[in-house]
């Protein structure tokens, strides 16, 4: 007898390593130049319309600030992650109306609820290359930080003039590290609403045990809706206002997707760094990573015992217990991975071959000089970092950023609003209200406190050389302190701080800067006593920005040439910008011995499932399963209901919620996390294990039909069988 | 393109589906009444032969204790896992000379190394029904109590005409709860050596971390030699003694094997408790699991932070570590995988199944009544097994242990030695003085120390019922006792005691109680202060066997003819008697969306291999691992060596080290673990999931002919390419 899963074994990694997984996040504007590409892996669109971000599909895909969503209704429903929509879900969530743990459903539109403070729909509207605008005949000889000044001022000068349109958002984005720049305007919407969320239970299902997990089994969906006003111009919440009517909206696909299908995913993937010097990765992977999982662990302990299970409390820190759990497997996933690649050896031998492409001809000297500055550059900013890592974890507490904040807008105001630092424009200042407000629904006394301790305490461990004179003196703090003595001093502060008021924050955005000084609030007297160590650091930060945007350009030039040298297009690191990445429906082989499947079933959620948190479905959805009652979302091919599938696609953070398409452009699922094999492709895309996860559009109908009596949404949407 | 991924994963699923892995650990004598399946299932021998336990093949399989070895030369050569062999690998290393890290390989026979105190290889030579000596005509009238010692009187007199037979050990096992027992004979040789055992990189590599899991790369394999004295007869080790010629001997396969190949395992697992009670699986998993869970994290890091790492203090106490994480581990599988599979639900189910077919017919009435006090007896062993828990884990420092020992040895001693109880009679004194040595090597004082006061914290905050008042009296606990000042007293007990010196505790086997009962040692002292207590416990601990053995057997009668009407053939509970169970190489699916390949390969070690351990494997096996010097064992089908492979076999602890056998008999691997969704199978057995781990021959030679330069020991075997 031959079982055939040694057999299947065998073809499966034959079948990997014939097809690689496509590195790149492809700017819209790329995608003609690769269409051939894209209508081999399978697309049946033409490429050239996947270019024009007002045309179908790509205006139809929008942008949350941190992550992705897309229209799916002419009547501006939105649908995301369930994550990224989770922080509007615990705003409106309290110990006696826990949408968390029921999940929501609004029975009307005007049940809808305001999304948390600060939430916005982000479409994209025009993109224009404005790179000769930006650093077109700029002075050679000037300083970095005048250099910083400069691109600064006309950055600002562009958004100005394109922010004149009402209603819209503008930025100046740099790609391939300030070679190039683009103007990006987008229509902002300010009142956006929370129309469906599943419960944790579903939404979050396997939740910090699962993440960046495979298999996995998470319903990872939820639905906002943009609204604005009458005449159709963006505007804070009313209730008078109507929903918005986007130009473009997907189709939901409820059947079809299978294994080794096209798909490709449209978002807002935030930072990569496949170009980092060896300095850069040796900085973060020695000591970056390292030092924060160490504290990381101690630190989360700290929230919870502060914050006890069930307590109001620990609802206000859901989000940062979630946010740091997060974090700690992915840098410890990326030290294992760079452990696993060799990523140090790897990049060396890089670096040695652009070294030896460079020497190859007289002509690139230019570019020896300038990677020797980068490198330069990038040695001193890891020394920076290191000095002041302490400091700025000693300096966490809520209550004293939003003071320092306050008294930083106190003395900015005193400037022309086209002088003024950014952040601190008239622009910004519905965000900063907001964000002044928002610290009412995360901020606990007890916590904070806490977490104040915890890395005061590690500071005063640390190095003379990385504490500083000025934040000592107006603590008081001893290298020799008795922890409680320590508690006792920062008591003080949590008992007697106004700040803690929401209302008297908001009035301090008027106060001068003389008033703030005159304050005996503790937290504005840290501020104002930390002002000027701070401001020291900044200075530092943009002389080295200004010398990096003078430098970085020219090594990347080099890459540049030297990979089109080799026959290959470079594609720009990623920056929160639009990008497009392509590839197929796909198992793997994350090591030796194990193989994933594509898809999960409905069948792996009753098998998961223990009762307990985080694998507690809702009694319902078990026994649906148990009866099997598919409805019409099967797949026959796995027999059941797909739950979450795999892809060889290039995402990292802010390509959550993202929409996945197949070949017609339909919606087929939304990407939400990556295996933990893969995690390391923001430093080195290994496509041999990098797999993309996405949930499936069939399981997230399922729920919406079976589970959660959502069939109105469904109406509202298009649905399509292929 | 549709990649072949999902495919063979539907294919998979439906061939595991249709080859259910066959539960059963058979006695030999039951292999006859198999040997259609046998056949069937691929065995080329004849089943008649498996069950003569003097002839090829089980003649060459011999048991360690608490593992099982196999000769592979006609010169006692016996090669079992490298966990089985690593106590004699710790007992030989020193902080100079570190076997544990760098591996032994004796250069000569000269150079053999005796292996720990108290090693054993016991060779089976005959086995009896002895049912009717031991049961029959006992007074059914008899307490529990009188029961057990009737029981307790008969076995030893058997055992004592059976070991008239010099150099032989005997024993009676019960099986099937006591419906059946069996006298079975062994040579018992004592002059066992150690040959050769790679080193941890190799032998332990992914230690802890890998424990229980797939995908695995573990070369866990070492061989030790038996030695008797040069007449033939079993010996104490000395120099003349000459390597034990054995009556069979094992050829060593080094190529075949593949995917879906019949397999067959020879050994002696220890326990299993596939007919348990309900209330027995309540209290495993409701209260004895977590609660040991509970404290196993605590526990360890005792044992770390008093021994720091590389000191001599953590050599002898890595087997200990070792030990508790892998009961942690196995525990939380357990409690993970009752969750899982609904355990306690489904022994409900078959327990009212039996329940159903006992009321079906009224002259199974007295059936019902069995179980009924079986029932009640597990009870009342439940509630003493919570009463004694803490007062058993705050008695457990070594040197108080080796002071009750030779307290009670001394009570003992005054009887006949027909009379004494087990474990202190003639025939035992041998081990009883090894294992008073045998602390010498495990004991470091800082560590029993700081394990001591970790376990009486516990016990101090137990409720008052769950303390003992000897203890409490001897000790001078209160309740609300300052860590510290608890540390202090007992500082007093292993400063002044005399027991730490290896002569003093066997010079003491010779007091009397009057000249213990005088000591003043301050273990032996609390050792006597003990000792009601402790006679008490087992007082009732007897009596309480004494009922089982009247009741479980009519209980087991009941099972055994409920199966049979359902056309089943039951099999008796693994008790540490020589077993085989069958079945195929073979993968499978542990959960949804992931995929076990069969076999793993000498890439996978290096794509694991960070340099730091328990993934340091030697740079020389790396090196050859990147040159594919894959020599003559290479595995067509996988395109490298197989390091480990899975099968769907039925093993438990005590299995590790088993003969795998192919169909022809020839070893083709050592049983070593099972995978972690299988530990559960001890309680339940789940053909779906349970997966036995084995080490490739293949690999084994490799590691000797390329890694090792252990040529001589591969020519000293006889090798077969079939």
């Amino acid at each position: 007898m031959k079982s055939i899963i040694g057999l299947s074994a065998a073809a499966l990694l034959a079948t990997v390593a014939s097809s690689e997984a496509k590195e790149g996040m492809f700017t819209p504007d790329q995608l003609p130049d690769i269409s051939r590409d894209l209508r081999k892996t399978g697309l049946r669109l033409n490429a050239n319309d996947l270019s024009d971000l007002t045309a179908f599909p790509m205006g139809a895909v929008i942008s949350l600030g941190n992550c992705t969503a897309s229209f799916v209704s002419p009547y501006g429903l939105a649908v995301t992650n369930h994550h990224c929509a989770r922080g509007s879900v615990q705003y409106n969530s309290t110990e006696d109306n826990n949408y968390l743990r029921d999940g929501f459903l609004a029975a009307t539109r005007a049940d809808e609820l305001p999304a948390a403070p600060g939430s916005r729909i982000y479409v994209t509207v025009k993109v224009d290359d404005v790179t000769s605008d930006i650093v077109g005949g700029v002075d050679g000889t000037l300083s970095g930080r005048e250099r910083f000044d400069e691109i600064d001022r006309r950055e600002k000068s562009l958004i100005r003039a394109c922010e004149e349109d009402p209603g819209h958002r503008c930025q100046v984005a740099s790609f391939f590290g300030g070679l190039q720049y683009k103007l990006i305007k987008r229509l902002e919407i300010r009142d956006v609403r929370l129309v469906y969320a599943p419960a944790d239970s579903i939404g979050k299902y396997g939740g910090d045990i699962d993440n960046w997990r495979w298999p996995r089994h998470t319903g990872d969906f939820a639905f906002y809706r943009a609204y604005v006003a009458p005449d159709g111009s963006a505007a804070d919440y009313a209730e008078g206002n109507v929903p918005f009517t986007p130009d473009h909206f997907l189709s939901v696909s409820a059947a079809g997707l299978d294994d080794g299908d096209f798909v490709m995913a449209a978002g807002y993937p935030g930072s990569t760094s496949r170009y980092a010097r060896l300095i850069e990765v040796e900085n973060t992977f020695d000591w970056f990573y390292p030092t924060y999982v160490d504290i990381i662990g101690a630190w989360l302990k700290t929230i919870e015992q502060a914050s006890p299970a069930g307590s109001d409390a620990r609802i206000k820190y859901e989000s940062r217990i979630a946010g740091l759990n997060n974090t700690l497997k992915n840098f410890q996933g990326q030290i294992d991975g760079a452990l696993r690649v060799g990523l140090a050896d790897r990049r060396k031998t890089r670096e040695a071959a652009l070294n030896a492409w460079i020497a190859a001809d007289a002509s690139r000297a230019p570019y020896a000089e300038a990677i020797r500055q980068v490198d330069a550059l990038a040695e001193e900013s890891a020394r920076e970092a290191q000095r002041n890592f302490w400091y700025n974890n000693a300096t966490r507490p809520q209550l004293l950023s939003a003071a320092q904040r306050l008294y930083r807008l106190s003395k900015e105001r005193r400037k022309p609003d086209a002088d003024r630092e950014r952040g601190y424009q008239e622009r910004d200042m519905t965000f900063f209200r907001q964000s002044l407000e928002a610290i009412e629904r995360r901020y606990d006394a007890n916590v904070d406190k806490a977490e104040w301790l915890f890395f005061l305490d590690h500071y005063l461990r640390a190095p003379e050389t990385l504490r500083s004179p000025a934040l000592d003196a107006a603590l008081g703090l001893e290298p020799e302190m008795e922890t409680s003595e320590l508690a006792a001093r920062l008591e003080a502060y949590y008992k007697t701080t106004t700040l803690s008021d929401k209302d008297v924050r908001k009035k301090l955005m008027q106060a001068t800067p003389t008033e703030l000084e005159a304050s005996e609030d503790p937290f504005m007297a840290l501020a104002v006593a930390l002002h000027e160590t701070e401001m020291a650091q900044e200075e530092r930060s943009k002389d080295r920005d200004g010398r990096r945007a003078n430098l970085r350009p020219r090594y990347m030039q080099a890459i540049i040439d030297w990979q089109r040298a080799q026959g290959t297009v470079a594609y720009p690191d990623a920056n929160s910008t639009l990008r497009v990445t392509y590839g197929n429906v796909i198992g793997g082989s994350p090591q030796d011995g194990l193989i994933y499947e594509p898809f999960t079933r409905l069948e792996g959620i009753a098998a998961k499932d223990t009762g307990i948190e985080p694998f507690n479905a809702p009694g319902l959805q078990l026994e649906l399963i148990e009866a099997k009652d598919y409805g019409e979302y099967e797949l026959r091919s796995i027999n059941s209901v797909p739950v979450n599938f795999l892809s060889d696609l290039d995402s990292t953070g802010g390509n959550s919620g993202s929409a996945t398409l197949n070949s017609r452009g339909h919606l087929v699922g939304l990407l939400f996390d990556g295996t933990i094999e893969s995690v390391n492709s923001d430093w080195d895309f290994d496509p041999r294990t990098t797999r993309t996860i996405h949930v499936d559009t069939r399981y997230m109908l399922w729920v919406m039909e079976k589970v959660d009596n959502a069939g109105d949404l469904i109406d509202e949407m298009e649905i399509v069988r292929d």
